[in-house]
Order: C-alpha cells, then structure tokens, then sequence
C-alpha cells in the first residue's frame, strides 16, 4: 500500500531555480547602488528591509521590489535618480519574465512520483507568477491539486489537510526549506522530506531536526523520492 | 429546495470598500505630482501604466504601487526624488493597513444567506491583503470556502467549480463587476448577480448584458439577496 494519500511539493527551489534568479538580480543591485555603500550593507540592509516588510507585503517578486526600492532610497539619502528606480522595476519584470529552469532530476522523476500518488503543488508567493512558472514549466500535468498559499506555518498546512480530507499520518511534504517546508508539517504529525538547495533565503533558515525525528527524511537530489517512497511503503 | 448548491461572493466593493481607498490615494498621488503634469494627465498615465502592468504584475496594492511609482518616474522625465518614491510605498502602506469598511447591509445580510447556502469568498488580488481583510472583516466564520484567484475569466471558474464538483447551474457569483463576477459566469451557464459599486475601476468595465440574459440579475443594495434567493428556490 502506498504509505501516504497525498505528497505536496515545494516549487521554488525545490523544483524550479529561484533564489538563482534572485541572487542576479541582487547582484545587478549592488552594482547599481555600488557608489553609494559597499556589497555588505547593501545587502545587509536589503535583508533588515525585507524582514520588515514580510509580514506586510508577504513573498514574492513585487514584494521584492519593493524592499529593492526602500533600501535604495535609504542607502542613496534619498538621491536616488528616477531612472534608477526604472531600473529596479526592470530587474522585477526580468525577475517575472525569467524562464522557468528545472532543478536536475525533476523532469525524469515527477512522471513516476505521479503514477504512485496524488501531487499537490504547494508553494508561497505572488499568485499569479507561480501559476505562470506551473505553466511554462512543463509540469502541470502532474499535479492533481495546486494551492498557493500566503505563508507555511502549521495552521495553513492545517487547513490544507482538512480542505482535502488528508489525515496528518498520510500527508508527506517535500521541499528545500526546513522552516516552510518540514518542520510545520512534523509538528502536524506528518512526514517531511528535506532537499536542500545551494542558497537558502535569510528568512528561510532554521534549525536541522535530529536525524531521527519522527517523519523526517534528508535527501540529497529530488530524483532520490521515489526510491525513498518505496522503502516507506508496505 | 435552494436554488444553488454554492454561492460565491466577491469581496473588493462588494463585501468591503476597497475603490474608495484607490481613489483616496490616488488623490494622493495627483497631488504629489501636481507640479509635473495635470490631474488628468496623472490619471490617464497611471491608467495606462496599470493597463500595461496588468498582465505580469496582476491584481493588488503591490502591483498598484509599482505602477504608481513608474508613472511618477515617467511624468517627472525621472527627476522624482528619492523622498517621493517613499511617498508613494507609504501610500501603499497606508492601504494594505487600512481598516476594513463593510458596505452596507453585508453585516446583517451574510448570516442570512450563511444560513440556507454555502457560501464561498471569491476574490482576485493580493493573496495575503485578501486574507487579511477577510480575517478584519469579521465575516470569515460565514464562508465555507476561500479561493483567491489570479484573475476571474471562464477558464478559472470552470476550474472552481470542478474542484468542488459543482454543476454550473448550481452556482451563483454575486460581484460589483460585470467583466469579473458576472459575463464569465453567465457564459458557463452559471447565475450572475451584479450589484453595482458608485465607483468603476478602468480595467473592470464592461457592457451590462441584455436585462433577460439567463442567470443574469442586477440588484441595488447587498441586502436584496435574501428575497432574490427567496423567489429562486422552489
């Protein structure tokens, strides 16, 4: 019997590259604001002004751009030019308009997860570029459920569960961040899988579980799952 | 027997205020910049710079906000200061903190219709800014069901209603904009009821369809529901 009713995976980073493309986009920043301070508090205050502004603006590119446009007014004393700022906003739409750059082993292993299970794709951030990156991906046709959510934390995996009917116990969450990804739904009692990828956000860090934590699994590469779905199964 | 078996409400201008709070800043906004170009200049290119954004950016105050600040850019030939831009995302402070103002009659009429429908919020936008108004409003206990979209055409209601294996007929959306809450419904083969805001957004309008149109009704007041469900259930 398949040990789980539903697996849900994380998409930034998880199956697609995304801080890659952020990491860009950050560096084209510094570039810009190279004059007015150095790489360390550029980056140092992006990260304060991000942190300030998560719980008002939530995940995603504009909301990126935004803490982009902040910290610059900040940094410059506010003699940022006009077309700076234009500048800033063209890194959001390249940021949008970037195509979508599957992580290795996605493509070969997506189609055996979904002959086993049911899929949900679950992931944070702005609606309507996830939705654009499941469609130029490829991979939609995979997924039975899509939910993008506001943020992971136990209540929204919560209501996740109890919007599809999944008891916790059958319930396996895979991504690339210990804190959105594993470390609620472990507390919820169900399974997570940890990918790590090579860049992880500031605001996604958190402590590694023990390796012996009930329902927790560390994977190296993303085309490991189904070989670990079939030791779980009985 | 009721009617419907699910009926979905819109939220922006239906349930709450929300054009009203655009239009504020936007006022705001004018004034701002009323040394570089006239008010009409202002919002004709803050129109086209949304019509344009609109696609990539979508819908929601951060989408709003990086408009206003390319219009600033643009009408000022990039001289806006640094000052200013901060200005404008405080502008977009001030609305995604807004508190949330229930048009009339929701308060009264909501429990009414959670009492013989289920009843679904139904809304495009910012995923957060929805949810956080939705938990202000006080009105989250009277839906069973919250879906925020990226946009409301036909593909996107066919994908609701199969998610919850409703048949079209059986599906009620009641919205203040007949482009989002109403044509696409109608042509689904749902039921559309359109109760018009005093205010109009550009990129909502549309033509009002013909007063016999099949599933297509128009009310005054939120608070007229009740007695229009009355005369449809047999």
């Amino acid at each position: 019997m398949p040990a789980f009713n539903l697996i849900a995976l994380d998409a930034d980073d998880t199956l697609w590259h995304n801080e890659t493309l952020y990491r860009k986009s950050r560096d084209e920043f510094v570039r810009l604001l190279g004059d007015a301070a150095s790489e360390q508090t550029i980056v140092d205050t992006l990260d304060a002004t991000e942190g300030r502004n998560l719980e008002l603006f939530g995940f995603g590119i504009k909301a990126y751009t935004l803490s982009l446009i902040e910290t610059a007014v900040e940094l410059t004393g506010g003699k940022i030019s006009g077309a700076e700022i234009q500048h800033i906003i063209e890194l959001a739409r390249g940021l949008l308009n970037s195509p979508v750059e599957l992580l290795d082993g996605v493509r070969e292993t997506l189609p055996l997860l979904a002959a086993g299970y049911r899929l949900m794709l679950l992931t944070k951030g702005d609606l309507l570029d996830q939705e654009r990156k499941l469609s130029h991906s490829g991979l939609a046709e995979y997924f039975s459920e899509v939910e993008i959510i506001s943020r992971k934390d136990q209540a929204s995996y919560a209501r996740v569960l109890r919007r599809y009917s999944i008891s916790p116990d059958r319930f396996m969450m895979v991504g690339n961040s210990l804190r959105s990804d594993v470390l609620p739904v472990l507390a919820l009692g169900g399974s997570g899988v940890f990918i790590p990828f090579e860049i992880v956000w500031l605001h996604e860090q958190a402590e590694t579980p023990p390796a012996d934590a009930r329902g927790f699994y560390e994977l190296k590469r993303f085309s490991e799952l189904p070989a670990l779905l079939a030791t779980l199964s009985s």
